[in-house]
């Protein structure tokens, strides 16, 4: 890969990488980034873009990048998980898919927690569930001045996932993280940045040139002292996030099958079929 | 119990509601309300009122509500450890003493750690002693701008409890809750929240006004998906927090019984005789 | 030791007091301050000036002081680590240099992990490296406006130490702490002191006459409840933080020993000879 190369070129000149349906994967300048591409969809994740996603990340961890970048292209950065995953009900019936769906979490989010570079999250807009609660699993996360941040799980009758029931209140305590995880708060980008969230936030019509300037001279630095240094910050509680991950992700199974959930979801495409 | 009948009518009416001597409980919108009520006493507790309100709590976590709150009837919020109850000493000496209070109050923390529902804290003023050093153990804490947050451990010869000593550094570090823990700094209701120990500060006037609607909002939320992400994000520490709760009252009895500690009270009662 | 006699006398006067060659230690009023003595190196710590500071912190230890505090004479704080250390290679040649250095530095923060007593920074200016890492080990932080924070270890081939991969993350929150720890972020006071590294910043020309003010103030609480209170705060994460420096160490040795690490320093000194 020719460190001079625009991004989209280098990608199609690197016979490694392999090409993805919802996300935008390319390298330069020591930096791989991954793009979630379904911008007319807010970028919502679906089952096949979890899959994308953990497959791009074990691809990024092994090429010869310093540093790791997730963003979202277009005005959201995510609108968290896609609940048409919920509509598509398998031969096993609704226990089988909630039990499909807790693996395919919980190994999303492992990817995230064993990560073994610096991973930066950019967020370009909008976040929302799954895409905010795993960001307590990043390095460092730039936000736009435009970005907001909801888990509006209760009010879905679920439950925390990502570790956030564990990250969260480490982050910013009880009293801050319950109102997020239990009762449904948005944070602006600035709240967001004052609880620790959010590492800082720029201007929107800056934003791209700011965190670029500065992601560049990060990819200088010295790549094993760089990837050392994350997985000593990291290392320190891995097993902990572990079984939080596997904890969380038991609820939610329990959570997806219990009666509260249901007629929230079926509730939602009510509500979305009357627009 | 009526969701329309008002607060103390519907205490009056319900026949599983004991009435306590020390305490107003109320239930009404899915909500259960147990007020501190010794107003002329700034709501110190007394070890009777301590009892009453393991009792309220445990009666407030089996009945129908959604969330719990616990406020202050009068000016204050509370004025932590009613001193008189050192002065009555018992037929086994201050030794006695000193282990029935620790046994006390290492059940009456242990009802905060354990509790199963949100539990809210609306601080309706001053608050001192364990009124403050539980706060970490509530799930949102919303106070209004008159209130102010006071430890004076050091002061009176003693240590702190009510599992500050573990949640204090973990939600505002060390160098912020050592000020507090070790060398009795007063906090005012926005230095508590910009530290994390409260969710939000309202202007006075309008306190009671604003938490209400929010917290009649909250309990329209699924009721179990509120409790299972309520016991997600304090189960994980809930081992370490009986830990801590039985370190830190081992120290306090200890501390009760030195001569550090009984001159303070003594001195402490001295003062106010001569008022 | 007389507690009305002046700081020098009083050393001077104490049989008990050894001197250092690098370090100005004196107690008086109940506080022993331990002064970095080499203002014209920045306070840069030699192998010889970790031995002093852990003897002189053992010494304070079992003095007859309510609180110990550590400060810089001259304009910096501390310049962290003289990377002179790394210079004098001895007979078992780089490979023993490491080990050596890694000893020393483990010992260095288990002094401050075990402290027994209140530790009270005044951060007098600019604070470099290690300085800086230990301070999460500090029960009180107190600084001048002038310091600035600067932990520059991936710019050097280098990862972090004395617990801050730990404590820092625990005090700010990883998307702040890594921004520091990772890509050598240098913070003013008044983000440090939000980010809760620092307890409070005062202006320069005020701070001594501040600090002091209020430090006198703190000596003169039961020693006792300061000490019991300080170790229950502490000692909870006690062995956590032991098995942190051991990881952190071995880590660092490695380091030490990479291509990485070892042309960074030779870059430095090349620059340095060229002024």
């Amino acid at each position: 890969v020719s460190a001079e190369a625009p991004p989209k070129a280098a990608a199609a000149s690197s016979g490694s990488k392999a090409a993805f349906e919802t996300l935008e994967v390319t390298s330069e300048n020591n930096i791989t980034t991954i793009r979630l591409n379904r911008p007319d969809k807010k970028n919502a994740i679906t089952v096949g873009m979890y899959s994308d996603i953990m497959q791009a990340l074990e691809q990024a961890a092994k090429d010869d990048s310093v540093i790791t970048v997730l963003t979202g292209n277009g005005d959201y950065y995510c609108s968290g998980n896609d609940l048409n995953n919920f509509t598509s009900i398998p031969a096993g019936g609704v226990e089988q898919m909630a039990k499909d769906s807790g693996e395919l979490l919980k190994n999303f989010v492992n990817a995230f927690i064993d990560y073994p570079k610096p991973l930066i999250s950019l967020v370009n807009g909008p976040a929302v569930g799954i895409s905010v609660t795993v960001l307590g699993l990043f390095d460092v996360v730039y936000a736009t001045d435009r970005a907001t941040f909801h888990t509006p799980f209760s009010q879905l009758g679920q439950s925390p996932e990502g570790c956030s029931s564990y990250i969260f209140p480490k982050i910013m305590g009880t009293a801050k993280a319950n109102e997020m995880l239990l009762f449904n708060k948005k944070l602006t980008a600035h709240e967001a940045c004052d609880l620790g969230l959010v590492t800082e936030v720029f201007p929107d019509g800056t934003f791209q040139k700011e965190v670029w300037t500065r992601l560049k001279t990060y990819a200088q630095l010295p790549k094993n002292s760089l990837a050392f240094s994350k997985q000593l910050v990291r290392g320190m509680e891995k097993e902990k996030l572990h079984e939080v991950n596997n904890q969380e992700v038991e609820r939610l199974v329990e959570r997806w099958l219990s009666d509260e959930c249901m007629n929230a979801i079926m509730s939602f495409f009510q509500k979305k079929s009357k627009l």
